[in-house]
């Protein structure tokens, strides 16, 4: 059955009731996770995070075989792709392609939150993460 | 490779350089619709639209094997799931369920703008449409 996930603040607008992770980059706070929508929901084909990231701090440099869909909700970020970097800010949407290198600074002075989709087998931080289709483990 | 699609202006939160096409309910036009980034893109997990609807029309009410993961944007929504009414507004996220009756009436002033994430076999609307995992098409 599906769900209404409300903002619990109109006036906090970086909530939502489920559960709150602090989200670490080489083992350091660098801001907060929340899955807002994903494989515990019952969703299997896709996951919503939001990510905050704190002011002059960056997510993880990395790839992975899962793509990103990330829409910017506010604060300003210096984007890698590939080997180029980017400016993203409030409205704009960032496609990070499967095995691309990808980082997200945020560049200040407020917090830089988005949202971020990954196929539900790309959200490792679920109770219940379903297996890659086609993938041998299915 | 990724890429970085901007709102093509701050003073207009509406649009995206992709097409526009006319969202038609019940062959009458009931907003705008945008694949902001999705199978036309290489993404052949998922596929993040944003919807237009007007003050005062619907969405179609339907339902279909896909889900939803759904985030507002702004203006005001009825959310029909299942046989329940709820509202929803700016910041709320909303989860229609695989196979679940839905639909979603904007209740104005202003129009109310979603994304409207679906898996990329759920997006009838792209040029290049991936099948569904596990399907005899595939």
């Amino acid at each position: 059955m599906g769900l209404v996930r409300r903002q619990e603040s109109a006036a906090d607008r970086d909530r939502w009731p489920v559960e709150q992770k602090v989200y670490r980059a080489a083992n350091e706070p660098r801001g907060l996770k929340q899955i807002v929508l994903g494989p515990d929901d019952g969703a299997t084909n896709f996951a919503m995070r939001v990510f905050q990231i704190d002011p002059g701090k960056s997510s993880n440099e990395e790839e992975h075989p899962h793509d990103h869909g990330v829409y910017v909700m506010r604060g300003r970020a210096r984007v890698l792709l590939g080997t180029e970097y980017h400016e993203a800010g409030p409205g704009d949407f960032v496609w990070v392609a499967p095995d691309e290198r990808h980082c997200f600074e945020s560049l200040g002075p407020e917090p830089l939150q988005f949202i971020c989709v990954v196929p539900a087998w790309g959200e490792p931080d679920a109770r219940n993460v379903p297996p890659r289709p086609g993938s041998k483990a299915s």
